[in-house]
């Protein structure tokens, strides 16, 4: 199979750990025959030093040329301050999102048993946590009209939903639902928010297309909560683009395996796969950072994207292989126990395709 | 000292909590000669079901001539699910708070030493953890306009924040953080949100009258993740209203004593205090509801309401005991030990003044 990738490093270690998906990409490649066609294209800070712009139109039209983007991640702290900064690394991801209608984040949490006492909670509260959030990515407060007013004085956000992005989002949800344990939790706010209130009822009214799926709604407050108490009760969620921006990274950080987890985001044009983790300036250059969200996130390319899914088991196996025998990096290795480089581990996975 | 304290049971376990934390108080007011002048008010589901309103004018009256609030909880689950409901008991909580300018929530989390193993996280990451969070609370998007448009497929939300507002509310923290560690975050989402962004910007300006206090600023998502992973290293957090409903929440469930948590609202006309857990419906009228959030937010009432902090010192010490001598519910009884009813552990409370 042909497989027309574009590869977005971005910045901070985005560029080290998608060194190494490249080198587990291409060593399934050779193993399956499969010939991929590789096009890199700038984003983020790194495009905004280049041509002024985190998005630039060549990357948008790369992407739309591509089978599936690679993404690593953006993001630099000399933004994050300057509240009056004009160009934002963020604003390239959001256009990106937009433009390639990236409408559904996928986002699984789910433990390593070799990493379950990585955990900030306790071994009973997470064992068996095993849940995917889809977060809507292309509406809400993040794309509605905002501004100032009374000379700058005032300012305004605004949250705009319509029944064709909830439906599209919810879909997707229910379909999830059906291929795991048929338990779907929605959530929003709809005791407060009339965009919740559409989200409420538009889901209601699917629910009689998918009678086996048994549909719960709870309030973002209350699943903030129980996210933290009992993660494992939680199988498919679904919910608006704030709500899940701030669910997929508590919940990232449960199961332990942070650095590990990948994600998709599904579009109209192409999917994107990237690692949950952010940019990291502090670990950039280092070579410490860990790849293995990055490699696992190709993973999901493989299946979700071209539909090969021994591919993508095979590239779990030996992620699998590799936290069983401590090629890890430092983040992973313990303290007794040598730490790998982030490029020795990604050498290691490509040597063991 | 006469004390006018307006008495909002509210709904499902609110009645049963607020008479144990009237008992405490009359046996304070009793010890230490205050006379305590008592004026109950409808609110919530029974205010619904008794006059059609959640917060009825009357019950606002009683509130504006008190000098406290101490309110139980509100909402019903007949409510829950129907999101075309046309009045709701949480209405009536957000009309109470908009029309007593209640603009400021106060939510302390910490850690009662024998409690420390109910957290759902490890002993080792919530020793120590002692944070309040200031939450916004007659502001952004709770209170913006919002409506559907599209024959009713399209809905908004507005989020609108003043200076103003904001600065009433920094104030407040950064004056906390003066009494504290002289430590303050800004937890907001200036990389994608203008109201955020004029947050990011009142607060900034602000640091020049506080030069001893460290401010940080946060994302979100960030601190959803944070508070999870290393909850004591925060100490005084500022945000806005919809971030503070999430980010209360989470926090309250870490320290392992929800059930124990106070909290207050401060106000331009009166304060309002109030257990933080909610009405608890499947609970009520069983005498089994854990009252000592409850008695430990009339313990806030006598310290940030009265000024009368041996009254508030006393209260604690005597909840402090009641859990060393094992005088709980159920929820914090354990497997083998005999669980009280709410009501006895209230009349153990007011005997032990
Ligand atoms: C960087 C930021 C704009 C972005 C978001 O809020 O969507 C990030 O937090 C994410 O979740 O991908
Ligand atoms: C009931 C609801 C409207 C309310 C809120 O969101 O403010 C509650 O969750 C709270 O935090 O007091």
């Amino acid at each position: 199979m042909k497989l027309n990738i574009a590869l977005l490093a971005g910045d901070g270690i985005g560029p080290e750990v998608i060194d190494q998906a490249v080198k587990v990409v291409n060593a399934v490649a050779n193993k399956f025959n499969h010939e991929v066609n590789w096009t890199s294209a700038l984003t983020g800070a790194a495009a905004i030093d280049a041509v002024g712009e985190p998005y630039p139109d060549e990357t948008h039209e790369v992407c739309m040329a591509a089978d599936a983007v690679l993404f690593g991640a953006i993001g630099h702290p000399r933004f994050d301050n300057d509240p009056k900064a004009k160009v934002r690394p963020e604003q390239g991801l959001l256009k990106m999102r937009q433009k390639l209608g990236l409408f559904a984040n996928v986002r699984p949490t789910f433990t390593f048993p070799s990493l379950i006492d990585n955990s900030p909670l306790k071994r009973e509260r997470i064992e068996g946590t095993d849940l995917v959030i889809l977060r809507e990515l292309t509406g809400g407060i993040y794309f509605g009209e905002r501004g100032r007013k009374d000379d700058g004085n005032t300012a305004f956000d605004t949250c705009t939903y319509t029944r064709a992005e909830i439906q599209r989002l919810a879909k997707l949800g229910f379909e999830m639902a059906m291929s795991r344990s048929k338990k779907l939790c929605c959530v929003d706010k709809a005791n407060v928010l009339e965009s919740s209130r559409l989200w409420r009822e538009t889901v209601q009214d699917m629910e009689k297309d998918y009678p086996e799926v048994e549909v719960s709604y709870e309030f973002v407050d209350a699943v903030a909560m129980r996210l933290v108490q009992w993660p494992s009760s939680y199988d498919v969620i679904i919910t608006e683009n704030l709500f899940g921006d701030i669910l997929t990274d508590e919940a990232s950080v449960i199961s332990g395996s942070m650095g590990l987890m990948p994600s998709s985001s599904i579009g109209l044009h192409t999917s994107l796969f990237e690692p949950i983790h952010g940019s990291y300036p502090q670990a950039a250059g280092k070579d410490i950072a860990n790849p293995l969200a990055t490699v696992l996130s190709a993973a999901m390319m493989f299946e979700d994207g071209f539909g090969l899914k021994e591919e993508a088991e095979l590239i779990r196996s030996v992620v699998n292989k590799s936290l069983a025998e401590g090629i890890v990096t430092e983040d992973l290795s313990g303290k007794d126990k040598k730490a790998y480089k982030t490029s020795e581990v990604g050498d290691w996975l490509a040597a063991n395709i």
